[in-house]
């Protein structure tokens, strides 16, 4: 995995765009994944991040359990297997191998990261006042990995029912947002 | 403004790739707006969309006070004025003046619709439990209204720092996926 240690507090730039992301959790030593794209950011440094993790899944318990997960973001190479980790139920399927998915070891936290991501972020659950009603985690995340040889990344964004778009082009316009 | 009445039902698919969107509001008759890219998706349907608004805002306050608001999407056509909308204050500034943006009468809410972005949603706040903390609103969309002639619209996409993509090239992909 060639990620470099990436600083937290350009961590917000990695999400606010959108994409898809494939979470990952370990519990009793098996790693799951799931995809997920109803995430925003809520702080810029420590980064927090706000998540809703369908409470059905074998990866709300994991997650409310061992209060841990990295969210890894995947770009276009790999739409086919982000597809598939989420029309799959980790309960009878071990997604890591069936999707051919590497799962690397993090240094914060016991979930994996996914090796074929072009950035990852190690994160701990840091709120769980809206997990009852709305199933909205609040995540902290306490270390992040990019590939920063990949520029303009290919990410994965869902306009739902199936339909993706990557980004195309790139464009700065003079701003004093963060 | 040639938007039609949208399925509630179909809402998240506007939202869950994470445009850059503008928040109105109204108070006392004025009109505000500002620009934002923290929002996710919470529930199908009635939607439900998790926000974060900065807390020494005018818009936080009009929102706190008012709890309703509009989200509207804009297309690339307008990425000056949404920069430029992000870049200053209702406090000091009528930005729908400045910016040349019209202000459309909604119907359920008091706040406008902005008739240059190709969807508007109106919006009354849901949840505040997460304003004090996060500056974290949650809102239910009560009416949809989008130009559906618009294809694959060229929505913002913010990584940062003043640099943005619009969509690429959009695919479909068999998902079970909502």
């Amino acid at each position: 995995m060639s990620k470099c240690d990436y600083p937290l507090a350009r961590v917000y730039g990695l999400l606010e765009s959108g994409p898809v992301v494939l979470l990952a959790t370990a519990r009793k030593g098996r790693a799951n994944v799931m995809t997920l794209s109803w995430l925003t950011m809520m702080e810029f440094e420590p980064p927090l991040v706000g998540c809703v993790v369908g409470g059905d899944s074998a990866s709300f318990e994991a997650l409310k359990v061992t209060k841990a997960c990295t969210l890894n973001i995947p770009t276009r190479e790999l739409a086919k297997q982000v597809v598939g980790v989420g029309n799959c139920s980790g309960r009878s399927v071990d997604k890591f191998a069936r999707f051919g998915l590497t799962a690397v070891p993090a240094t914060e936290v016991e979930a994996p990261l996914i090796g074929e991501c072009y950035a990852s972020l190690e994160c701990r659950v840091a709120d769980t006042r809206m997990v009852n009603r709305y199933s909205f985690f609040v995540l902290e995340v306490l270390r992040a990995w990019v590939d920063t040889a990949v520029k303009n990344p290919q990410t994965l964004h869902h306009r739902g029912n199936g339909v993706f778009f990557a980004p195309g082009e790139t464009f700065k316009l003079r701003s004093a947002m963060k």
